[in-house]
């Protein structure tokens, strides 16, 4: 199976140290042999197609800013160019997040599905914005389009959606999806004030500088898209959230659920009558009251009951293991047609 | 799919309604017509190579208390005769749970596979005994030995072991496999003394008359065998775990985790270096702290990190629905075949 990744930062980085170490494991267990023929970003490319040394490639991104200088197979080709000059059988989008227009995400992808390419993208940009069209994109052309960690980054949400409900019927999904907003929203009932609570998310790493993605509930409700589209059927964008985030609430909310025996979460629903983005009391003995930086999921069903996935939802090397569950099934795939 | 149920307790009544509800669903969905051609329990049969009745059978079992006296259809044969005297594909295992021998549902599933049939067991009991042997003799005949239903109920423990950790490795299992003494552990927290909480559990029907086996942690090492088995491919039965249940707790150590926010819980272990099952203290953040009757496996992954999945896990209707599970799985095999 022959890939490019384009978008080479925490995650592709992280992609191609695993892909190197676990080729052994990976042709063992699910006769699978990876060729990596060309790496992608801003700059430039790194491309053959015998396929990368890539702890080389790594290297050279990690002392240089970008693969482009890598010596003799470096260039200064885009994502397009590089998909029309090699062959390949999977595109990997893992370029930064844009929640405007989706860009360079949403071209890569459209893109590498009109040149047969099958997609894996861990951005989740192009699928909140876009996801029934670029869904019956894909279908249309019987190619494959994947995005494990997009949702729970290396927590295998979609999966478990997919492959642990058969024989029965999901009817609501709510998800606490975001470590960032979940880790405040804990440190608050630890008794700190909002504005500290964030300030030291940043200074542990969990928040980014500009937080306004996680607290105003976007990220949430971006996730929340791809499970509205994925688990329960709907054609829905992130137009279709109503969304409201954390920063309204008071200490004071937060100490009277607890008094109750209650937290209070951000909670993404998506069930018939709608999908929105909320902070929600729940009971603290209920699965989706999960503290600091985890996230969780939990799936109704007709018959069995309420299921939930906990774990943390990020990390580099995480969320590249998600990837590597999108190409075996993508593998699978194509040796079943 | 010819099916024939063999124990018809609250399992086996609540799979039987459970089909008739779902017959459109199920061959919508997945392409599978299910007929139940006998059903079996401990004082006779009713067979109809045709397809049962299945609320006709339902109704005089809870009038008569047994299937045998359904007028016509009913016999007094055994479930080795049934076996020989109807075709069909797959037997289910409902009878009730036995740890000295696994008896009688040892006996039908070794007869089931020896007759070519398919096996569905929700019975943990031949399981913890002799699951490597079981399995062994499945494999050589080429048949289906399906268990989803015997660790968690209706919540996939199992399918989410095997499905969504593609790509990466599972190093070790832990769980919360045990509603009642759960249950239990948590009224301490809220103050109770142990006989207390035990009282409480029996009258709100989580605990049995004899709780031993919960307070022992003989069900829990039953379910961390089936794990240890099917998650980490080690060759154990309940004789290779070391059990240690919650008798031994006093209400000190419960208020002592308590003061420095742990939570004292009855866990399966299953590691490279061992299987056992111990009261372990945990964080309270930590998803295995789950409350009441939640049950909760934590799988760590080489790659990934934990993944948790929380679920109440017990229920007549809910461990029926495992049975589809496997059923579906089973019909896709066949058609694979």
């Amino acid at each position: 199976m022959n890939i490019i990744i384009v978008g080479f930062g925490t995650v592709g980085q992280s992609l191609a140290q695993l892909l190197a170490g676990y080729r052994g494991f990976l042709k063992k267990a699910y006769g699978m042999v990876v060729k990596v023929v060309a790496i992608v970003d801003s700059k430039g490319a790194a491309i053959s197609q015998r396929g990368l040394d890539l702890s080389l490639v790594v290297r050279y991104k990690r002392e240089h800013g970008t693969v482009a200088k890598v010596p003799s197979i470096g260039s200064e080709m885009n994502a397009l160019e590089v998909a029309r000059s090699v062959e390949a059988d999977v595109l990997i989008e893992a370029s930064p997040t844009n929640l405007m227009d989706g860009e360079p995400a949403m071209t890569h992808i459209i893109n590498a599905l009109r040149l047969g390419l099958n997609v894996v993208t861990v951005n989740k940009g192009p699928l909140a914005l876009a996801m029934p069209m670029l869904k019956e994109m894909a279908e249309h052309r019987k190619l494959a389009l994947k995005f494990s960690g997009t949702v729970g980054g290396g927590l295998p949400v979609l999966a478990f959606a997919k492959e642990c409900t058969k024989g029965d019927r999901v009817v609501k999904v709510e998800g606490v999806l975001n470590g960032t907003t979940n880790y405040i929203l804990t440190r608050m009932e630890d008794g700190l004030r909002f504005e500290e609570a964030l300030a030291e998310a940043q200074e542990k790493g969990y928040a980014e500088r500009d937080p306004t993605l996680d607290i105003s509930g976007m990220d949430t409700a971006c996730k929340l898209v791809i499970l509205a589209n994925e688990v329960l059927g709907k054609r829905v964008t992130l137009r279709d959230v109503r969304i409201e985030g954390i920063t309204g609430i008071k200490p004071e909310d937060i100490r009277m659920a607890r008094s109750a025996e209650k937290a209070v979460r951000l909670i993404g629903v998506a069930e018939e009558s709608g999908v929105f983005v909320k902070p929600l009391t729940v009971d603290q003995s209920d699965p989706l009251a999960v503290k600091y930086t985890y996230n969780a999921v939990t799936l109704t069903l007709e018959n069995s009951g309420r299921h939930t996935i906990t774990g943390k939802g990020a990390g580099g090397r995480e969320t590249a293991t998600a990837i590597i569950r999108d190409l075996i099934s993508i593998k699978e795939r194509i040796v079943r047609v």
